[in-house]
């Protein structure tokens, strides 16, 4: 079938607008109408052509909402009609990652999504013949696309997909890393590294754990605002200090938070994210993606004495599992998606979603197919 | 009184054994009849002149085991002929560490002991009117020392000092990490990095909880015949690969070992160490004592996909509650002390003991004061 689908034909190029080739899906495989899909800092990460991993011609996006119009040969858990979220991390049950109980890493797929490529080895798009690569095994900035069973959710249909596709990426992964990763308890203290899409839904989850102190970290105060809003207790931006951010941190606290969330990819900040937690159980989670090659580095003796370096995919949540009860939330009003949702933009604007997202003035952009 | 003691009177020289004052015990100490101690690493690390927070002259030992000949005022838990072992990591029961229910870093008395005094700020020691410091809050190198009473451990009368005294740092260290620390469980798989005192004593630890396939990574070779007998199951010579050991040890685990320990205390070492855990799960915990400035590092990748970076001191273990557990353990034959104990000598051969290690000729040389 021919679809319009946003291309990255190479790196550091605007996406082009135009009707492409989609194969329909084979076996395990389903047709997804994608109805709206966020624009994550991740797909522009790997259209900068900074991602190492990066693989053009390619369909971007991977924070997306749809329904399924078609399922290949075999599919059972999914019918026409269904509304489904993809997921980057697929959860096939039955890999020995799926069955541990002790990761959400689903490696079932990954050899050929790594690829850009369906399970089977090929691409279901093409332009004038020649294939297109998918993206995370999700490729959500086109009008349909086509996924594996094993990386879809169903969730409620009557859950808003222009809304509920922020779970599909960054909401889940903050407020994952919270509750699943970090499984911060009542009362405890946290630090937040930077106050994009994940650091907030950090904040956001850090307040469903009932945390009594929320510091959050960032050289753009004007986002304290919409922080404070989500549950955030204290600011600080490191600017205004001559002194390294961890130890007004440790000042700050006593000691130090018993809890840290390094939500930008910094490696510096990662090590500031480690050493501004509490002697003797204070846990850091990264959950930024560091530039390639980039490395972490600090004293042992920071662990020695107890603190625990962590981080997080997804923020550590079955997506087949636990994503349904996240759109549940959303709907009893529990988790806040509204907020993030700062502009919506139609498939043929969508450039203007990574203008706003670089210029600062977006959390999430998401594009509305309808 | 007048005590035989090693006397370190500066960095690189040998011990002294001589005749030194030592004043009774004040508000909250108890003098101990020393009558055994190990000679540890940490020891000769401090004698070498490299620890940056070394002072001299010292009385150096850290692993000892003693008994009560006389309690200062207000001491309620300890009486004159209690068996004990001092605690480097003393037990407040008190202090925002010791309730937080997380750590065994209890900090009553850090900032005293860290200057190698007793809590009221002065030394017990001294020669000709000038104080020696104490060591660890321990100082076991003597024939009597004064210790706080929220360092002492009261243990069976019944037990061997000159075997139970390794419970005070090494061996403790080593099954602590193991069980407190990693929580190894049932058939999991282990690496251990360095089969000295505490390598061993993980090795004992893991057979302890049962982990199906515990690996040895040494260079000398002669040391696996022992670590076989403590339940080892697989030597590997790093010597003997041309590619990273990391590497060699996820292809022969299939994806890497769900818990690995660095008992050695060499950066490069203990990233290998986190890079041969299992992704998705895999655990590293730091046990070995770094050289001064030095830092570890890694691709933060390493741990965004799943594996985790922790550290221990004491192997985690709270001294005064459960450090006489595992001295029952040694009685009841489930931890083995004896063949840790490769040499006995007297105080006066003290430099012999440190002779004996630098040449890898010992596990564990006991002083014997008897």
């Amino acid at each position: 079938m021919k679809v319009k689908a946003a291309v990255a034909w190479g790196p550091k190029q605007p996406l082009s607008i135009e009707e492409v080739d989609l194969e329909g899906p084979k076996k395990g495989e389903v047709l997804i109408k994608v109805i709206a899909s966020g624009v994550c800092h991740t797909d522009a990460y790997t259209l900068s052509g900074e991602d190492p991993e990066g693989l053009f011609p390619v369909i971007l996006g991977h924070e997306g909402g749809g329904i399924v119009t078609e399922v290949g040969e075999g599919v059972t858990t999914l019918a026409v009609g269904d509304h489904v979220i993809p997921l980057y991390t697929p959860e096939c049950g039955e890999c020995k990652f799926c069955t541990s109980g002790k990761t959400n890493l689903c490696q079932r797929i990954r050899e050929t999504q790594g690829r850009g490529l369906m399970p089977d080895g090929t691409s279901r798009f093409s332009k004038d013949g020649k294939p297109i690569f998918h993206y995370m095994g999700t490729s959500t900035f086109a009008e349909y696309t086509v996924v594996p069973e094993i990386a879809l959710a169903k969730i409620d249909k009557s859950a808003p997909l222009d809304k509920v596709c922020l779970l599909g990426c960054g909401v889940t992964t903050g407020i994952g890393a919270v509750l699943n990763t970090a499984k911060v308890e009542e009362g405890a203290t946290i630090a937040v590294f930077g106050l994009g899409g994940i650091g907030l839904s950090v904040v956001q989850g850090a307040k469903m754990a009932k945390a009594s102190k929320i510091i959050c970290i960032d050289i753009n105060e004007d986002k304290f605002e919409m922080a404070k809003k989500f549950g955030a207790t204290d600011f600080i931006n490191p600017k205004k200090y001559d002194k390294p951010i961890q130890e007004v941190i440790v000042e700050l606290t006593e000691g130090g938070v018993d809890y840290s969330f390094e939500c930008i990819g910094n490696v510096d900040l990662m090590r500031a994210a480690l050493e501004c937690c509490h002697k003797g159980w204070g846990e850091s989670i990264i959950i930024g993606v560091a530039g390639a090659g980039k490395e972490i580095s600090t004293r042992p003796f920071q662990l020695v004495t107890g603190r625990v370096w962590r981080g997080t995919a997804f923020g550590g949540v079955k997506g087949r599992t636990e994503l349904p009860g996240y759109v549940d939330k959303y709907m009893s009003g529990e988790i806040n998606l509204d907020d993030l949702v700062t502009f919506k933009l139609p498939l043929e604007e969508i450039n203007k979603a990574f203008d706003l997202m670089h210029e600062g003035k977006s959390i999430r952009t998401v594009i509305d197919f309808e």
